[in-house]
């Protein structure tokens, strides 16, 4: 009977061992929440964009092949991220993020419908409110990445921000959806998270003047991704979110590559 | 008895549950392999460095606080990835590596005995043969990171590379450990890994002139991370790595922000 009990103990040992011993990476999907860099590329209205120039492309005088480029870029553009001290003085550089609060639990709430008939919809606490109330609450120490459905119109800024107007021009017309200074207030009072990201140029709306929801969250050190990509591909919960920006010191942000793993069910 | 059965199973299942419910990152520790970007940071002497010119730093008008650059580099520079174009044609550009490929089980393999007594010392078959015989087969589809000792000397050039004159000049006095074709040739053929790492400004040593490390990999779309940081910090096996570079379109390479995961014993 002592026997007997061993082996059921064990064969319990196995078969959860058997679906996890694989590593935490082994069944399931990677999907890339990253845009490119190019010529494409949206931007701020009044900043530098992405320029690549070729050092040299193709077979070189020792007979093999060669090929290597320059970049410059905005800190700020394109899928990034933005350190607090991007707002706010005294907080996080881009290079003094904890690597631990760019890797975590993921959540999305989706605002793709609110944001269809208002390009410059602001994210509440009511639709936080929404999704716990289907989920539970959102889990300590979580993404939290906000889906307004804007993927689908990059790289076409006028669909994408309202405008392609470049300069202080663009940024009067610039529309796309963004959070609410309130619900950011929510996120830092009330819910503990690690980072939040969005689906457009900004967490603050277009229409936006004063930033107040990237004063609220980078006071309390919680960076924002922005011009996520791919982010209406994923669950509502239930995966990992990596995203490691370029190490610029002291930079106060700079090009980020974020993606997500999906285990299988 | 039968009762009895079920509580011994579901012990076993609960113990083993308990270690690891708690997600893939939760006991253990994050070591970034990253060297900043700075005016400091090592390039190769005939390439663009690193500049960081700043767009807006202080209050504004509207009374809160802003910071903001921009940024230039070199793809190959500092802590970066060598994407398989880079010196083989119709191989991987950075955005096309396959984001599984960046991401695995990590491996070292130390040379730094080796390399403190020859600074062109070329990592060999028998260094992996040795490693081997201690730990057994290099995992499937591990990434091999090669600790020579050498970021104990970043960012002196000098002591780092051999020398810290800029242009042909001092591409000559390039002084270095690096990889030895014949061990990048066993390691395609004989052994599978995703990617392969080394502290040291290049995959080949620092007398090379043909590079034939770097195409002997790249005809295999296995890419390199260069100028790795801190591997002289993690333990021969047994850690995950995650690597995600800057994601230029058409990109021969590439920024690259490297860190691993040591769980805890």
């Amino acid at each position: 009977m002592k026997i007997k009990s061993v082996l059921w103990y064990l064969l319990g040992c196995v078969l959860v061992c058997s679906h996890v011993s694989a590593g935490p990476f082994d069944k399931g999907r990677w999907l890339d929440l990253t845009h490119d860099f190019s010529e494409e590329t949206v931007y701020w209205p009044t900043s530098e964009t992405f320029k690549k120039t070729t050092v040299f492309e193709g077979h070189n005088e020792a007979g093999y092949y060669y090929s290597a480029y320059n970049i410059s870029t905005a800190e700020h553009g394109g899928t990034h991220i933005d350190a607090p001290i991007h707002f706010f003085e005294g907080r996080h550089t881009v290079d003094q993020i904890p690597i631990d609060q760019l890797i975590g639990v993921g959540v999305v709430i989706r605002v793709d419908d609110q944001a269809r008939s208002d390009r410059n919809y602001q994210f509440s606490v009511e639709d936080i409110k929404a999704w716990e109330r289907q989920h539970g609450r959102l889990p300590e120490h979580c993404i939290l990445l906000i889906d307004t459905g804007s993927s689908q119109y990059w790289p076409d800024k006028k669909a994408y921000m309202g405008t392609d107007q470049r300069g202080d021009e663009g940024v009067k017309q610039l529309r796309f959806p963004g959070i609410h200074p309130k619900a950011a207030q929510f996120l830092v009072g009330e819910r503990k998270i690690k980072a939040v990201g969005i689906d457009t140029p900004s967490l603050d709306y277009g229409g936006s003047r004063r930033y107040q929801t990237h004063q609220i969250l980078f006071e309390h050190n919680i960076p924002g991704f922005e011009n996520v990509a791919n982010v209406s591909q994923l669950p509502e919960t239930g995966f990992t979110v990596i995203a490691l920006p370029m190490k610029i010191r002291g930079g106060s942000g700079g090009p980020l590559r974020i993606v997500a793993f999906v285990p299988k069910d």
